[in-house]
């Protein structure tokens, strides 16, 4: 798939640019220093107009950190087509979770898989596009989003040396299977008293990455309460894997 | 107690010297710049002799941060006189653990009650005479060493306004109550695959700290093997809360 900038705009020392890649919609920020490694952006299904000031945040850390970094828009969200049978097992979850139901292994896998499924090879696409840009070098690294789509991607895709996963949403035990087949270095951040996620669940997760090098990570608080300081500790995993 | 100077020397820019507190032999370490604040430095009970590699390492770390560190023998241990309860009671645990038998509730509280209970006033003794030197400043942190000791100093010290754990050895359920008492902020070393430590009651004791602030840093390997960035993740939490 080509990759076509369509907009471009200065943020201090960060070049921003837009791009479409074929018809999926995402951003590249590069630092002034070129080539530089990259860090994938992963985040949330909520569109990337959403997500953009925490993207650009977290674009500006890397940037000053000397990467590259950059992120598509997944399946379904933003301005891409709209998805229905996505839409359909989301209103199945929150429906489950008004009612104060336990969220069903079919739903985990509904929501989930074929969201992996269709993702993951865009994100390579992008990979491949991005890695044929003079300012863009190697190595790379994955970043948060959607833990699934961070493992199939680490455990798939050899050009991701080293992974920074948030153990925030639900892992359907066939990509639970997938991580025992992922073998780079893994900073994991846990939110220990997240409303959403089941915490023995992200523990037994971590203990079935078949990383040799993995860290856990684990501060109070809920989904999105990640504090800045654990943000800094995965800016310096990152420093040490990707320099 | 009075603290008297025995000996001292210089390392690079740290100043060493060695104490007796009343009958208590100790080390402190201060930095070129002073007053500094001070983090108290635990240790397992194998001896001031053996542990000095280590020590000295880490109070280097400390001065290279701007802060003195200091230590005292725990009781039994090193040139102090012998405890022969205390040696009686860890034959037992290495009888136990070489025959393969679960370590009892009766073990765990007859190897570490006693030691909690000399050591913890001692340690405040050493904080009494340490911070009225004029080269010591506040605040105070705790780090490593029995982990046992340092949450009921946590718990009971108001000068010590945070703390690093290393959860590698037993806890006593006596003691697993006092860390609900526990409020200042945390830094919490685990190691996943620590042979002579209970993840699970690791786990548990993590989660009962009565802390706001409280972070769990799980690595992988034994129980010497903590990696060098968790140790720098620790020296970070320092100095976010003694400066």
């Amino acid at each position: 798939m080509a990759l076509h900038f369509t907009s471009e705009q200065r943020l201090d020392d960060v070049l921003e640019r837009n791009f479409v890649l074929g018809e999926i919609p995402g951003t590249l920020w590069t630092p002034a220093s070129a080539p530089a490694p990259l860090i994938l952006l992963g985040h949330p299904p909520l569109g990337l107009h959403r997500m953009y000031p925490r993207l650009v945040a977290r674009a500006q850390h890397a940037a000053a950190d000397g990467f590259a970094a950059a992120t598509i828009e997944l399946p379904g969200s933003g301005d891409r087509p709209r998805w229905l049978a996505a839409q359909q097992v989301r209103a199945d979850l929150h429906r489950a979770r008004k009612a104060g139901e336990p969220v069903s292994d079919e739903i985990i896998d509904a929501l989930t898989l074929p969201l992996v499924d269709k993702a993951v090879p865009e994100w390579q696409a992008a990979l491949n596009a991005l890695l044929s840009l003079p300012d863009i070098g190697g190595p790379v690294g994955y970043s948060g989003g959607v833990i699934s789509i961070g493992i199939r991607l680490a455990a798939v895709e050899p050009r991701i040396v080293a992974a920074c996963l948030f153990a925030g949403s639900f892992v359907p035990r066939a990509i639970f299977e997938e991580a025992r087949q992922v073998t780079i270095p893994l900073h994991v951040l846990l939110q220990w008293d997240d409303e959403g996620n089941d915490r023995q669940a992200a523990l037994d997760l971590f203990d079935a990455f078949g990383s040799k090098e993995k860290s856990l990570h684990a501060n109070m608080g809920g989904h999105t309460g990640v504090p800045q300081f654990a943000g800094e500790g995965a800016a310096r995993f990152f420093t040490r894997h990707l320099k």
